[in-house]
């Protein structure tokens, strides 16, 4: 902390989607902070904000944080981590101007903010020098097998949470050792994760959801659904529970 | 569906204990339902409606649905799967007798409804013969994470979800194939589970949480954690991302 007068950092989970998925925490706290952070990309506004602007406090003062443009820099090289650092670096110094000058700061995250979410990235480098909270929210996850009605996992199952960036053997391997589950990240990596879904013997089980409790979400069994490519909010279940009592 | 006029059913999550946890959408529908069903312990009463009764519709009707007194039994014999399965029937056939009159009835779940629930044995018995819908909650881990202020998983990791019901072996043998771990149903399986980070490697970044943002919660290292017993409510978080950006 930099003294009494500091502000403080509220990580704000707003949920899958569903603008009444949020919590009444995170709707208070929006109702009373004085700046309310989140990342954008340039031209494409921000689905967080999207969800939760109705419970901005009239005043508040809005700071989106716009993404660099990275397009042409391949993911895992030099470049765009450096790049991406930077950005990281200078959000999170906008953020602790505004803490220093005794500001009380949510930043919106859809989802829960500490589950693959980018509010980590300011976490990490103010939770330890600002009084923060962080407001829990209903995973993208939650929203998915919600509104397809798939009881995820019970009683034993082991549930793992897959990135569908992942080698498509590594994949295929661990769906092979899983009870059940989730697979993140679908977009362009479908083909991919459907390959690895037939190796493993779970395609039949497997659904596919997309835009999860936002309008115009659709929930189907992947095995039947066709090759169209996949957007960002799209998501891969493979339920448990084999077992049922 | 038995009708037109028959009633609906809602799997409503409240959320991990902090009643401000419940998104708008629970409060709305608790504010509507005509019934509130909820799993109970004989004398111990019920933990989700402590969290939601706030929000209960005045005059709504409360309909505890008490577990059958099995104590003296093994939980992996036939004579305990015989019980709670007739158990899970009565219980379905109450909650359809409401639903074939036309009411709503919210069933109250800890948590997120489908993820390790008690809603989901009336969800697979009823939501193929009444009209279904499933509010998504926050769930336990969530809340954990949240309030020890620890990102769990970014980027490539992978996230094991383990009943501490599993054998040690098999437990130890997870962890170390995993990037991060959240081990549900901690209880008196904490030993085993400690000796099962320990094996894995994973015991100095394992962290302990009791209540999580509920009144009287804990957070602390479980390294350092004494040989006290664990309440039904904790939960061990083995967080990710290790290689910051
Ligand atoms: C960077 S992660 C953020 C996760 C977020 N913090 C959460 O708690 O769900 C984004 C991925 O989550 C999944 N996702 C999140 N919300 C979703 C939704 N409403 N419908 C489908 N997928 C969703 C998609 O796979 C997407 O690529
Ligand atoms: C039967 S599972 C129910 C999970 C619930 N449906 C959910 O979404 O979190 C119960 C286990 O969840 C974990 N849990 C749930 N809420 C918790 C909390 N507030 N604090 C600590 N552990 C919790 C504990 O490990 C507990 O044994």
């Amino acid at each position: 902390m930099t003294g009494t007068s500091s502000g403080r950092l509220i990580g704000v989970g707003v949920g899958p989607g569903d603008p009444e998925l949020l919590t009444l925490k995170a709707v208070r706290a929006l109702g009373a902070a004085d700046v309310v952070a989140y990342f954008a990309k340039l031209g494409n506004g921000s689905h967080a904000r999207a969800i939760a602007h109705a419970h901005f406090r009239t005043g508040i003062e809005e700071m989106p944080l716009f993404y660099p443009v990275t397009t042409e820099m391949p993911k895992d090289e030099a470049p765009y981590r450096t790049a991406i650092t930077a950005f990281y670096d200078a959000s999170a110094a906008s953020v602790a101007a505004h803490l220093d000058a005794g500001r009380t700061v949510a930043v919106l995250s859809e989802g829960d903010p500490l589950f693959y979410g980018s509010y980590m990235h300011l976490h990490v480098r103010l939770a330890d020098r600002y009084p923060t909270q962080v407001i829990a929210g209903v995973t993208g996850m939650s929203g998915c097998w919600s509104q397809a009605g798939a009881p995820i996992a019970q009683g034993d199952d082991v549930l793992s949470v897959l990135p569908g960036t992942l080698p498509e053997a590594e994949l295929a391997r661990r769906l092979g050792e899983a009870d059940a589950a989730v697979i993140m990240k679908v977009g362009r990596n479908l083909p991919k994760i459907r390959r690895a879904l037939e190796a493993s013997g779970r395609l039949d089980r497997a659904l596919y959801v997309e835009r999860g409790t936002m309008t115009g979400s659709l929930c189907e069994r992947l095995a039947t659904r066709g090759e169209a490519p996949a957007p960002y909010f799209a998501i891969v279940l493979v339920p448990g529970w084999r077992e049922r009592a």
